[in-house]
């Protein structure tokens, strides 16, 4: 039976800067009932990603998503379970994922990217939102493909504790690599050595310089640098790149706060780039629709084997989505950031 | 019969910014005796590389290079004539290629990683250190491994007349891109589009702004910009690329003269190259040489069929090395600059 109202969670106000949870409210809404093709969704898990924080600027609409309206419920990856069905696709009791939003229903059409997650489900329902979904896959393809760490090799990975850098280094660590991380506490650098198979991990926010503390922790260079944050922190890697250094870029979010007019400088000594054939890459795991299948059977086969560990922040109620989305920018978390209805 | 004595051209100072003539000045010096092992060349050709310059700062020395040294003559790419050999691998007569440094004569020994040219030539003796030496090179394994122009695409060449850019712009037009440069001048400019290929010039010193006028110039966006030249315009072409971009890092000659500790701010918005998947790669074709005997194919046979131009800004007399190195900093070559003793 179709609820007649349900919560969403819409956009207050636009961030300024780092996000507050004043930029959020829950407002109590109709649902209108599905109609032909839809389907309706409970939704059970939000998955917050620091990346959506770029599109609640004005004017941040792009070929990737549209900017979020103010007052319209916030755009997210949720995960959810089909409980009316007007679409063959779909039948009641599927869980599916997608582009939906912070609510508590959602009526999903073809075109909100659903996908079906096949029955039953090997590992808990959340981790297809985090490890073995975007997020994992982005660990995947952004370390395989374009980090391609070797056997030796320094690996330094900044937001170590976020949801993709735990993963990247895990990633990194089964192929041989010595791994070091950067956080922002003791308590999360203890966390990635003793769990995670970090080899070393930097507290940024102790460091009375980012160089000197980057060249303590990594002696013998860098050989990848898995950039999730930008901005000063990849312009200090950058100097220590050692020659052929890979650097996946992988976000930014040292910078999605930020006007962006008024963003830092970025990387100055583009020519040791040029005697060091360094390569940057932006990438985004969706261009490898194709190979999902083969980054779900390796993270998969490494999570069996014990290999990789899931990490997890999880709030629980949808008046929390707020919150969760504030905490992992104050970099609370470890892991990745779900919220459970 | 050996020479007693010859003219080098050494550092007389360490040049403060864009290098000047002062920097250079003409020594008679005395030459000595070829050892066991040794050749003697008599130098006929200079190539004059902006890459140079960075070895002229203090503390510059690195793995690719040593620093040169005040008094010291003044290191290059050299080609020659073997005059006298004291080694098996080398007879008189033969041109040999390698760095050596700004002097009539030189005394290699197989340290100084010297190329023996075939005979008898196809094309003319300086062409081997121009377009079918390093400087096709690296224009071709730029263009071919990481640019990838294809048919109706847009790529954007900064110092368009420069010795690699001129030829990088051919190689994309050969395979069907469309080809915008950047020069200093309107003469240039012309000169680019009637005899080499390109299709729109800008000319960035009559520019009001760098943005507008590379927007003008690529409407469709960048999908390929070769970069030479670093700084300012590196980050305005960055703004206008398309998604999957890729930026082969060739040079920075804008900041060549710089101190290396005041370079200016590079590219800002680094989370749109994380959306647009953008690459950005360093590279030097010295690490290609397995790949040599390819790219010289190739690049002969563009030039036997017309495809391929070349390009050359020829000063004679060694007393003119250090202006013809201040010229090409001052923007005066189109193409190659070649002192020919």
């Amino acid at each position: 039976m179709t609820p007649s109202n349900h919560r969403q969670v819409v956009l207050a106000r636009r961030p300024q800067g780092r996000p507050e949870p004043e930029d959020f409210s829950v407002v109590e809404s109709l649902l209108r009932s599905p109609q032909a093709g839809d389907i309706l969704v409970r939704n059970l898990y939000f998955s917050m990603d620091a990346g959506f924080r770029h599109w609640m600027n004005a004017g941040s609409g792009d070929d990737y998503l549209p900017e979020m309206g103010l007052g319209e419920p916030v755009m997210s990856l949720i995960l959810g379970e089909v409980i009316t069905s007007n679409n063959d696709a779909y039948a009641v009791g599927d869980l599916v994922m997608g582009r939906l939003a912070w609510e508590e229903f959602s009526i999903a059409t073809s075109e909100d990217f659903l996908t079906k997650l096949s029955s039953p489900l090997e590992f808990p329902a959340e981790y297809y939102l985090g490890v073995l979904g975007g997020t994992g896959m982005t660990a995947y393809f952004g370390m395989k493909d374009i980090g391609q760490p070797q056997a030796g090799e320094t690996v330094l990975i900044s937001a170590a504790a976020g949801a993709v850098g735990v993963i990247a280094g895990q990633i990194a660590a089964l192929h041989g690599a010595r791994v070091v991380g950067m956080t922002s506490s003791n308590a999360k650098a203890e966390q990635l050595i003793r769990d995670y198979s970090f080899d070393s991990v930097v507290n940024y926010r102790e460091a009375d310089s980012l160089d000197r503390a980057i060249a303590q922790h990594c002696p013998e260079g860098i050989d990848v640098y898995f950039d999730n944050v930008g901005g000063i922190t990849l312009n200090a890697a950058l100097k220590q790149l050692n020659a052929n250094a890979r650097v996946p870029l992988c976000g930014a979010i040292s910078t999605y706060s930020d006007d962006a007019t008024q963003l830092p400088p970025g990387p100055q000594n583009l020519f040791e780039m040029v005697t060091k054939r360094v390569r940057l890459q932006g990438f985004m795991y969706t261009d490898q629709v194709e190979r999902y299948g083969e980054a779900m059977d390796a993270l998969g086969q490494w999570l069996r084997s014990g290999q990789l560990r899931d990490a997890q922040y999880q709030l629980r109620g949808i008046e929390n989505a707020g919150q969760a989305f504030c905490d992992m920018f104050a970099g609370l978390n470890l892991g990745k950031t779900i919220v459970a209805l």
